[in-house]
This record gives structure tokens, C-alpha cells and sequence, in this order.
């Protein structure tokens, strides 16, 4: 009888992994409406093209290396083999149950195959309406295939060859990725703007700031709901075990303090937007919203939901000044990316010391420096190698006529007149 | 042993509970969307903005007083806690095993906070096009953190010091919501409507009634199916147990019986339209799939599934004939909320004592009464104090504008030229 | 303590099969999307009016006579019964705990009509533009109720009265429907698309094909995103059992194949689009992805990831090749439903006897045919009687004008200028 509880206990820790994994999946379809919204209509087309494409490019590299280089301490190709049942009958037949969970090794591949995509989607927006489709999805392959697993690898990964050290042992912790997987992807976003340069027309002779507004703020909105719901099974999952009293505990837990982030970011930025701009913004909600996501994802099981609502408007208000302040220093970021996943991540990593004593300021701060630099530098050098060999930017004339039509022959709204 | 399998269950009832309450959180962007693809293009962003906001105004408000108000015969800030394991450990060395299930506390948190939300959602779609924004917020403030709350409470809540009386007691019966939620959002929705008057140019000088048409029927179908969806969760967490096969069974007849209601729902509303009208009208199928939903959240475990396809089907019906009925009444409701979860909110609860013996016509009619008649005088004081104070209506020249540029200062679709 | 183990076994897979099911009829709403985003714009009120109407049709008629074809033997209403507890209580007792799963009929019922949902959902599309909306609907009918069921009871059915022969005794294997839900839709939708003609424009005189732009990609690649996170529980829930260790593994490996197989599909049907057209296209894209889940679905258990991935290349390459040849064939489908389903389904048959060898290539293509010619010539009879009664197809000036204001009476996006 004690394999058959260990049995369900497998099952219910497995079945767990596969729904919170679904739920990071839909993320990809989050980032791409959120995206497809943001941009002008004759860029569309190619957005959700690059967002569709850098998923399945995601999935495909991660399982070609990827997840070997991050936990295996192997360089490739975990694909070729299917996986086995993750030792479940043997310790179960040696050990009897011992309080642990275990739980299918596919369940745990497919969790984090679908995080190292959404790493890759904050990407995307950032460098949207002039970067050639092509060098973005080059561009793809390394970061979802080297860059990111390698990062990950230091704080989630086992002891591997590849560990250089272990930032867990400095006092880092970071729950669910506010630094490992959104500043990561926002540092490799920033390296590309950078050399990329401002959309002609953002940034006038005398200074001026030129908005530039998104095409069909609808999908922005169902772009950011998407976001939201999946960031359910990214945070929740992140627990990384179901099957017992504690573990549920802490799972619920972060349900709710996800969602109480979230709202407090909303609310928070919807009201600085109000004072700063006169007006009700939608976009500075939308990113509000993501921005209190981001800032609890570091650690959402320690806070009580009050403090998951102050963290997550904290986050709100960040946003919103550093969209601004990213502006005035001309570096273009069409969906707001870098400031949401990027300058809020570094937020949410240095919050974690106040409810979690497991981690230190110190050791934060190590930690978002080691990310940030090697994703960042490794970024601009792949980049800068792209940009040598084949360009990353397209022609002026093409970048006036739309990426629609140069990358991808077709309107994302033929029948739509456009004004 | 016995505690692992009291831990075991533990964690499905809590994994449970936060998966449902995670699709309940998913009818936020469903209602965002039907709202938005019924509106006309130069109010969208408002109530997109209106959908987001209120969503995060629900989740914080029911954190700082809503769900103390509801359930715990406090009056705020249950948000300051961290909630514990729910007692499982002590319930769990005391009395062993005893069948009955027990959850984490923030699971369930996490899953009324949804609900309230849910109610919220209600009003925005009946208000639109002419209401403040800002006004609309400050309504939702009340309602989310004391109308709903309180009015929650006499049929779910404990015993505490705000149930004046229990309506359970009085035979009254209301499953999943159907008055407690949807009724009482549409009689919020119905009080607000009555005091903004209708919009400019939807009745005529002799009285003809001009309809106004949605700018976007995708996306309200969109919506739709999200909110078919995620009423999974609303009306299948409602069992509020899953880890034993009684109450897995009827998780699994409340799935598949919600599923039937809304098929029925659509059928008999496309089919009376049609005749009436002579078209296959899609919003009138919309809104008599979500009529289905309505009339069967009361009693969703009872019914077979004939009886269930039946019952929504009565409910789409209804709810053409009261479409009309309310436009005949100079009503003006835009998105036909009132209709959908008000008139067919009562039916839901009349239709109850058929299939569920615990539940008396009486009681149903007490019940409904009561929900009723709190909501809108409540709801109405609400609104008279924001009109007196602020002002509830935009300008008939805001009006004509538009809300977006008004309110939000953006466009949803500024490139797409509008006829 | 066994009955309790048995109890929460029974509630675990109990859940299992709902949460599945409730993903599967979230691909109904991806299908509304793919098919909204890929018509014009003059018919996509129509089209979304099918989609909601054929999926209340789907599971109204199962209900009434679908599944006691498939599973009971008998013929008719299955509903007027409330699904009993499957019969735990009693094995329950008799048996004590025996490693199987027992879980409630009624979420047996609930997974099951959502998938003879998705068969006729693969329909509407390649019909679109041309037929009458309520010819298609009364197709529905008969389809749903009866060809569909007949069809699966002869590998998934039980023994009983309609059951000629068991298609499974021959050596044929479809784990979760490439042929007997896709490539069986497939065959209706061929059926009816050569009774109904190509679209007015589509080929020239000369012999020319013109392209028909959708009007909405965003919609397109939403509805793709949809039904790749709902093809988690297509693929996920065929498994049947989650309840035990073997099982939940099963179900792991299931959703880490489905998703590599999409990824897989998706980028080689980008290349291959990119090398014959010169363009990214992204429809090209959106198939690729859908044909890698259409290609694995019929045995996603077995293969290693890196297989999946090659399998799901496979159908990704296959399906852009099928989508060009019909067009030369002038079989007009305007959102490529034949090829994804049809074409690739076999294709997905064809492979499951490389992984697994329960199945043969005789009998895989045994089974093919028979599905094939039983699907499509009851279908093509049907068709022929509707076309003989009322007519299957709009006049040519409707056709013109658009199925919106003849079926409908209103515009999708009124207030978009069409170009």
C-alpha cells in the first residue's frame, strides 16, 4: 500500500507539472497578442511571425541542448532519449514512501521548456518594427540554446561541469525567475536596441518624443490577461512539488500573491499615469499589471497578500517612471519590455531579503550582476556578429513600407484602410 | 499512513481549488472582451481600461475588508496574515483520517476573490459608453469591498456578526451564484443604468428603437468562449471538494451539465431569433450560450444532462425576449447584462427547487428578493452619492467623441478609419 | 485505508479527465479564431455564428444519441440518466484496490463530447465563404449524432450492437484521433467542398489561382496558440488514466511530445514556405504548427522528443506541399483544413507503426480507408440531399455581398472601411 500512495503521490506532482507547464505555454500567445497590439498594423504580421517562431524555435533547442547544458551537465541532444519514469519505481521498491515527491522526468522537461520560451519572448517586442526577421531568429537559437541555460544553470541547475559556481550558495534566490528569466531576457533585449537604434520618427531633430501608438489595443489587453493567467502556472509551478501538506500550502500561496501583485501593480500604475499624464492610460495599466507580476516573481510563498499588493504597486509605479526615463534616454523599446521585465526584475530580486532570510541584499546584488552581465555581453557579441554578417536592421525604405510586406508578403489587416 | 493520505488529499482539494479559481480569474478577460467587441471602436479603450481596473479594484478591496466581511465575522484586512495550512496538521494528529476534505486557507481565498471580481465584470458592460470612468472605479471600490461581500455572506458565509440572518435557513438554495453573483451584478448594473439614462440616439423622438452595432463581433465571440470556459471553474470549484469519489463525481456532473446548459442556451436563442427576426443574429447566440450558463450556475449537480441542456435552453429564450423587452422599456443596456445575468440570474434560482428537494420555491423567492432589493437600494445610494459628488455622465459632447480620447487619451485602433 | 486510496484515485483521474476536456473545448475557441482571422471580412460574422452553433450542436446531439452509439450500444439519450459514480463504490468494495483507474462516467461523457466537437469544427473552414449557413448546421446534425459516432465506436468503442468489426482487432492504432477525429473531419470537409465548388475569384480563367488575404491575422495565430494549449488535453487526455505512476508518466511524456511535434512543424513549414515563396509566410507558419500536432496525435506516447519534433517537421513539410497541390487541384479550402487534417491525419497514421508495434502498416491503412470512405460518402450523401432540398450554396450575388448581411444581418467590423 505504500507504493500505491507513492504512486498517487507521483501522479498528482506530475500531473501538477504538465498543467503549470500548459499554462507557461500560453504565456507565448500572451507575449504575441500583447506585441501584435503594440505595434503599428503594417509591423504586425511579422511580430506574430517572430513570436510563433521563436517558441517553436525555443522548445526545439532547449531539447537539442538546452535543458543538457542547464541540469544534466551534458552538452546535447536529451531529445534522444524518452525519458524515463524518474527512478519512481525504484526508489519507491528500495525506499518505501519518504515524504518526497518525485515525479515524471517529462513533466519536469516540459515545465521548463515552455520558461526558457518565455525568456525569448520579452525579446521580441523590444526590438520590434525594424530588426530583420531572420537575425532575430538566428539570434533565437543562441539565446534559447547557450545563453539562457547556461545562466540558468547557476542558480536552478545541478552540479555540473558547466557550474562555474552556484549563486544559491552567495545568498541569491530567486523563486520563479524575476532575474533569471525576465532580466535575463530584458538584458539580451537592451544589447539588441542598442545596436539596433531608435524606429525612425520616435525621436525628433529638437528632442521631442514622438508616441507612436499600437495598432489594436484590444489584443494588448487580451495580450496582458493571457500574461496574467499563465503567470499562475509559472510562479506556481516554480514550487516544484504538490504532493503534500506543506508544498499545497505554498502552491495556493503563491496563487494568490501572484494575482495580489498583479492588481496592486494595475491599480498603482493606472493612478501615477493618471497624475503624471492627466489621463487614464490603458498601456501603463496593461504594464502595471506586468510590472507587479514581474516584481513578485522573485518571491511570491513569503509574503503575506498585503505585501504582495505593495510589492506588485511598487513595481507599478517603477514602470511607469522608468518607460519615461528609458524614453528621454532614446532608447526605444516599443512594448516597454526592458523597463517590465528588466528594471522591475532587478526590483523584485531586491525585495526577496525582506520576507525570505534564506537569501541576502549581497547576495541579490551578486546575482543580478552575474545575470545581467553575461546575458547582456554574450547577447552583444551575438548580435554584433549577426550584425557583421548579414545586418540586423532593415532598410529605411523598408522599415517605411512595413516588415509585413518585406518579411512576410502579406497584411496582417488588408481590408482595413489605414490612416 | 493515514497522514499521507490525509496529506495527499489535502493537496488535490487545494490543487483543486486553485486551478478552478485560476479559470474563474480567466472570465475577467472574457468579459473584457465580449464588453470591448460590443462597444462602439471610439469607446473601447475605456472599457478595456474599466475591465482591468475593476479587476485589480476587486482582487485588493476583497483582500482589505471583502472576504474578512464575507466569511470571518471580521470587517478588514485579512490581507495581513499569510493564511496557514488550514488547520491540517493539528485536524490531521488529532482526529486521523475522517473523509472529510480540508484545503489551504489562501486556496480558498484565491478562489472567492475571483468570484467577486466576476460580479464586478457585470456592471461594466451595462454602463457603457456614457459613464465616468473614475466614477465607475469608485463604484466598484463599494461594491467589491461591502455590497457583495455582505449580500455573500447570508447564504456563504459562517456564522459572524454580520449575518442577520442565513437564507439557507429559509430554504433557499443558490449553488454556484446565480443570484448571489449574477443576479446582484446585474442589479448593480440595473440601478447605475437607471440613473445615467440611455445613450444619445439609441431611442429615437417617436420612439423607435436604433440599434447600435458592436465594432468588433470576433472578439466578442472571443469573450464568449472564455467565459464559457472558465464558468467551468466557477460552477465545478463550487462543489468545493474534490479528494473523494462523491465529490469528484459531482465536480465531473457539473462539468459536464454546465457544458450542456450553455449548448442548450445557444440553440434555443439562435433559433427564436431567427424566427423573430429572420436572421441567424450572433449576438443574440452569444448571449443565449451565456444565458444557458446563468440558468443553470444555481443548481449545476442535480439535473441530468437533458434535463440541464433544457434548463439553459429555457434561458436562451428568456433572454431574447428580454432583450427586447428592456429596449421596449427605453433600458438601455449594451451589451445585454442585465438580461443575461439578472433576468435569467432569477430563473436560474426558480428553477432549482425542481431538481434539489433542500430548496423550496418560497425560499428561492425570499432569497432572490433579498439578494435583490440590498444590491440595487445600496447600489442606488451609491450611485446617487457619486452623481451628486462628481457626477456620473460625460458630456453629451464627450459622449459624442468618444470615451477613449476623454477618458484614456488613445484610440484602440487609431489606424483602422472608421465610417 | 484501501477504499481511501481507491477514493482519492478515483478523484484524481476523475479531475484529470475534466480539466482535459475543459482544454479541449478551448480549442472550439481556437478553431472560431483560426477561421475568423483567415476568411474576409464580409464573412466572418457567419463563420463565427458556425463555430459557436456547430459546437452546441456537437454536444447537444452526442448527448442525445452520439455517445450511446459510440460507447453504450444503444442508440439514443444517454442524457436522461445522471452518470452514476462509475461503479466505484461497489468495486470499490468487492475488489479492494487493484491498480486500475475508475473514475465517473459523467467526466468520461464530458471528455468525450468535446471532441466530436473539434471533428466538425475542422469542417467549417474549408466551406467557408459559400455554403448556407443552415445547410452546414443541419450537417451538423447528422454528423455529430451519427457519422462521427459510428465511425469511432469501431477502435474506441465497446462491444455492442454497431460495431461491424473492431478495427483494433486488425492492427490498426490511433491513440488520440489522427484519423478518427481529424482526418475523419477532413473527409466530411472534402466531401462538401467538392459538391459546393471553389469560391467566385479564387481560379482564373486562365487557369491562375488568386490568393484570398484573411482579414485578421492576430485572430489566425491566436486561434493557432488556442488549439496548441488545448491539444495538451486532446493528446494529454486520450491517455485515459493519470491515476498511477505508469500512467502519469505516460501523460507527461504525451504533453512533452505534442508540444515538440507543434515546434517542429512549425519551423519547417516556415522554411519550406520561405524557400518556394521568398516570404516568411506566416499561414504557412500557422499550418506547420497545427500539422506537427495533427501528425503526432495519432501515437504520441511512444517517440522520443527529438522524434516528435522530426514527425511534427514532417507534417509541417508535407502540409505546405498538400495546401499548394490542392490549389492546382482547384479543390478551393479556404483555410487549408483538408491538408492539415486530412492529408497530414494519414500521414500521423502512417507513423504510429515506427514506435509502436501494437499497429502494422496494413492495419493503419486498413483503418485510413475505411474511416476515409465511410466519412466521406455518408457525408457526400448527406451533402447531396441538403443540396437536393434547400440548396447547399449562396446565390452568386450573395456571395459577392457577403454571407454577413444574407445570413446574419450584421457586420463583423462595421465601422472598418473595406478597401
Amino acid at each position: 500500500m505504500e507504493n500505491q500512495i507513492f504512486e498517487l503521490q507521483y501522479a498528482i506532482d506530475t500531473f501538477y507539472f504538465v498543467i503549470c507547464g500548459a499554462l507557461v505555454m500560453w504565456m507565448a500567445a500572451g507575449f504575441a497578442m500583447l506585441e501584435a497590439g503594440l505595434v503599428r498594423a503594417k509591423n504586425t504580421t511579422e511580430i506574430l511571425t517572430k513570436n510563433v517562431a521563436l517558441f517553436a524555435i525555443a522548445c526545439t533547442m532547449y531539447m537539442v541542448c538546452g535543458y543538457a547544458i542547464m541540469y544534466d551537465g551534458g552538452i546535447f541532444l536529451k531529445g534522444i532519449t524518452d525519458f524515463d519514469l524518474g527512478g519512481v519505481l525504484s526508489a519507491s521498491a528500495e525506499n518505501g514512501f519518504d515524504g518526497d515527491s518525485v515525479y515524471s522526468g517529462a513533466s519536469d522537461f516540459f515545465f521548463q521548456v515552455v520558461f526558457v520560451a518565455t525568456a525569448m519572448s520579452i525579446v521580441s517586442g523590444a526590438v520590434a518594427e525594424r530588426m530583420k526577421l531572420w537575425a532575430f531568429l538566428l539570434f533565437a537559437v543562441v539565446m534559447t540554446g547557450v545563453i539562457y541555460p547556461l545562466e540558468g544553470s547557476w542558480t536552478w541547475g545541478g552540479d555540473d561541469v558547466f557550474t562555474m559556481y552556484n549563486l544559491g550558495d552567495l545568498g541569491f534566490s530567486d523563486f520563479a525567475g524575476s532575474g533569471i528569466v525576465h532580466m535575463a531576457g530584458a538584458a539580451a533585449a537592451l544589447a539588441g536596441v542598442l545596436l539596433l537604434g531608435p524606429r525612425k520618427g520616435k525621436y525628433g531633430a529638437n528632442g521631442q518624443i514622438n508616441a507612436i501608438p499600437g495598432a489594436n489595443l484590444p489584443l494588448a489587453t487580451l495580450g496582458t490577461f493571457i500574461l496574467w493567467m499563465g503567470w499562475f502556472g509559472f510562479n506556481g509551478g516554480s514550487v516544484l512539488k504538490l504532493g503534500d501538506a506543506a508544498n499545497a500550502h505554498s502552491v495556493a500561496v503563491v496563487f494568490m500573491n501572484t494575482n495580489a501583485a498583479a492588481a496592486g501593480g494595475a491599480i498603482a500604475a493606472l493612478i501615477v499615469a493618471r497624475i503624471l499624464f492627466g489621463k487614464s492610460d490603458l498601456t501603463m495599466l496593461l504594464n502595471g499589471a506586468l510590472a507587479g507580476l514581474v516584481a513578485i516573481t522573485a518571491e511570491p510563498s513569503t509574503p503575506t497578500p498585503l505585501l504582495a499588493t505593495l510589492f506588485g504597486a511598487l513595481g507599478g509605479v517603477l514602470v511607469v517612471f522608468s518607460i519615461v526615463t528609458l524614453d528621454k534616454l532614446k532608447i526605444d523599446d516599443p512594448v516597454g519590455a526592458i523597463s517590465v521585465h528588466g528594471v522591475v526584475g532587478l526590483l523584485g530580486l531586491l525585495l526577496v531579503p525582506l520576507t525570505n532570510s534564506d537569501s541576502s541584499f549581497s547576495g541579490q546584488i551578486i546575482g543580478a550582476l552575474t545575470i545581467f552581465i553575461w546575458v547582456f555581453v554574450a547577447s552583444l557579441i551575438v548580435w554584433g556578429i549577426l550584425k557583421a554578417v548579414m545586418g540586423v536592421r532593415v532598410t529605411e525604405e523598408e522599415e517605411y513600407e512595413g516588415m509585413d510586406l518585406v518579411d512576410c508578403g502579406m497584411e496582417a489587416y488588408p481590408e482595413f484602410v489605414k490612416s
